[in-house]
């Protein structure tokens, strides 16, 4: 029986990793929630899994929460209470699915207090990558990943040493506009932009796909979870999303993991793993499938995965600003602010003002962060 | 340092496992080479590995080796021989790959010695997989499959248990005339037959390609290997060859193995497992290759396929049969003396003309064997 705090279980990801658990009920005990200012949902997990920890977003709203929750249920919130819930829950099993900054600290208040981590929180690999997988490997604890690539890359490598694997591809879809050329992006819209053709997900992934932003992400996290440099990590267009990523071996043999696109797949594996378990995903139908499509990474169409690889390999800082500049970026293009192809200009211009800082400490991170945002936020 | 007998040296899988050998002398010995009748090339092979024992086909050829070979090489001949090498030749791991029944008995031969087993030789699973698994069990010792298919299952599986596994997806070509409708098969030459769309290979296995008993054969291959009900080993179509084959986990997920079609992977995956090597195969060009096709199986354009199920699911005496009359079969096409479509004709013809045994001894096996082959050779 796995004891499992979920941090931000009222988001896509935590309430499909609920969704897991609550199939298998023999396996799993939640023993901490922690959510933001969705009370209302956060209240109905909690009497449903009846964890001892609950953390909301402030004070108000844990007071919302004591007046409903039975006296023995701790009740605390905010930052603090993440990281009480993270170290003191009594979990040995962390689902950081918080988005942003937060993020990050909760992954390492979790990694402090020993509890291995199914790790779904971009920001704490691609900020501070060198930090996180540093503190895991000297607590000696796990950091499964949850997002559906790096799960895949995770099945196919299944033990196998680093130095059998010559390089990974992680595949993308190429987004909503993957049919447009450059010269057709300049005036599309947000609704557009928010049209996925294989994954239903939130706003903000949804443009970093089309701008293939999300890809480049996954590339720098990529570099941290398994230890190899960029030059062998490789991003295929494949639009069909059935292939979520392959592993090539230095025997030539390449190992690839398919299935339908449902994340409660990656999330119960990182749960269950090394096991499997029957999982509620409708199977894959490869027949049905019929062609599977595989083209090369296009960087002039797609700047940002350029920008993404160079920001990787610059190191220090500079994924802290690819990432923060952009997260302002998609928010302005969002509220109408901005045009798409701004998006990029943006970080591309962010970037080149930025001077990195190698190694940076958390509180560098946090500084680098704010100081992107503040020049991703200044009017064009 | 593995020490390797290999029984079928100078066959084509037999010349490919020493290439791959000769790539790793560090960790690898040759201590046992046997063959046929292609003494030149054993005596090649013998000079330049320095096996301590080496075997032929009869006592006439081995003399001609004694006379080339140093006096310390133990040379013996025959079946005999073939045990010989594979009992006392302190091999700590044998490769099977002569072809026959012949290849049977060194398989149980190796294993009686304690080997551990790189298993190329249909015949030993398809008609004695019930003995040879067992066996295997008993001694704790190892069957590793060298055919692509099964080396693909073998890498998907790395390990997991077979209650996470839902089905296995055996990928099939669709053989030489898989462009062609039954009602274009009843005039196909031999020497179209021969001509197979993505891998080169023997006469024989191009014609059970062809007609599917090949897919058939690996089939109840890996009924036996993987330990699962036909009903969990699915065929698939997939013209490429470029996924060697699938296996499907109860979490829906899929895992495949991708390559270029070369023996010489699965043969050193074989060899190094559980490591991998650098390979001197060419790796896998996904980008140029582009697509990949599924179609599903179809049983009444490839009756064979359908036999073989049968004969599989019947177990006992069954798919000895269903081997041995598709052998006499394929001989007698490539003679001229019967048409393409005569070959499902006359297995079928000796399938239903059997009365299976369960559970057969080696004895019957071989009494099995003969008959069906005095069957497949009578006049249709």
């Amino acid at each position: 029986m796995k004891k499992i705090a979920v941090l931000g279980s009222t988001g896509s990801i935590g309430t499909q990793t609920l969704d897991v658990i609550s199939r298998q009920p023999e396996d799993f005990q939640v023993v901490g929630l922690a959510a933001g200012n969705n009370v209302s949902l956060l209240l109905e997990q909690a009497r449903k899994f009846q964890p001892q920890w609950v953390s909301a977003a402030n004070e108000a709203l844990a007071d919302q929460l004591r007046a409903e929750l039975p006296a023995g249920v701790r009740v605390v919130s905010g930052e603090a209470g993440l990281t009480e819930i993270a170290g003191h829950s009594g979990a040995d099993y962390v689902v950081c699915a918080l988005v942003g900054s937060l993020g990050l600290k909760s992954t390492l208040a979790a990694i402090e207090a020993g509890a291995d981590i199914g790790l779904a929180n971009k920001e704490s690999l691609v900020t501070a990558g060198h930090l996180v997988m540093d503190r895991a490997r000297r607590k000696g604890i796990s950091i499964l990943p949850v997002d559906s690539e790096h799960s895949a890359i995770f099945q196919c490598l299944n033990g196998e040493s680093g130095k059998a694997v010559k390089r990974l591809m992680i595949t993308a879809s190429g987004g909503s506009f993957r049919n447009l050329g450059r010269d057709q992006l300049q005036n599309v819209t947000v609704e557009d932009a928010l049209k996925h053709p294989n994954w239903s997900m939130g706003a903000k992934i949804t443009i970093d796909s089309a701008t293939m932003v999300n890809k480049g992400l996954e590339v720098i996290e990529a570099h941290w979870l398994f230890d190899l440099p960029y030059d062998r990590i490789d991003v295929v267009l494949h639009p069909e999303s059935i292939v979520h990523s392959m592993v090539e071996f230095v025997d030539t043999s390449v190992m690839a993991q398919l299935g339908n696109p449902d994340m409660r797949v990656p999330i119960q594996y990182a749960l269950t793993f090394p096991e499997r378990k029957a999982s509620p995903a409708s199977p894959l139908d490869l027949l049905k499938q019929g062609t599977l499509h595989f083209k090369p990474m296009d960087f002039e169409r797609y700047p940002c995965m350029r920008m993404a690889y160079e920001a990787g390999r610059a190191g220090g800082t500079s994924p802290t600003v690819f990432s923060a500049a952009n997260e302002i970026a998609v928010a302005r293009f969002l509220r109408g602010e901005i045009s798409f192809l701004a998006i990029e200009e943006i970080i591309e211009k962010v970037l080149s003002r930025h001077t990195v800082a190698a190694s940076p400490s958390l509180e560098v991170i946090l500084e680098t962060d704010a100081w992107a945002r503040l020049e991703a936020s200044a009017k064009q």
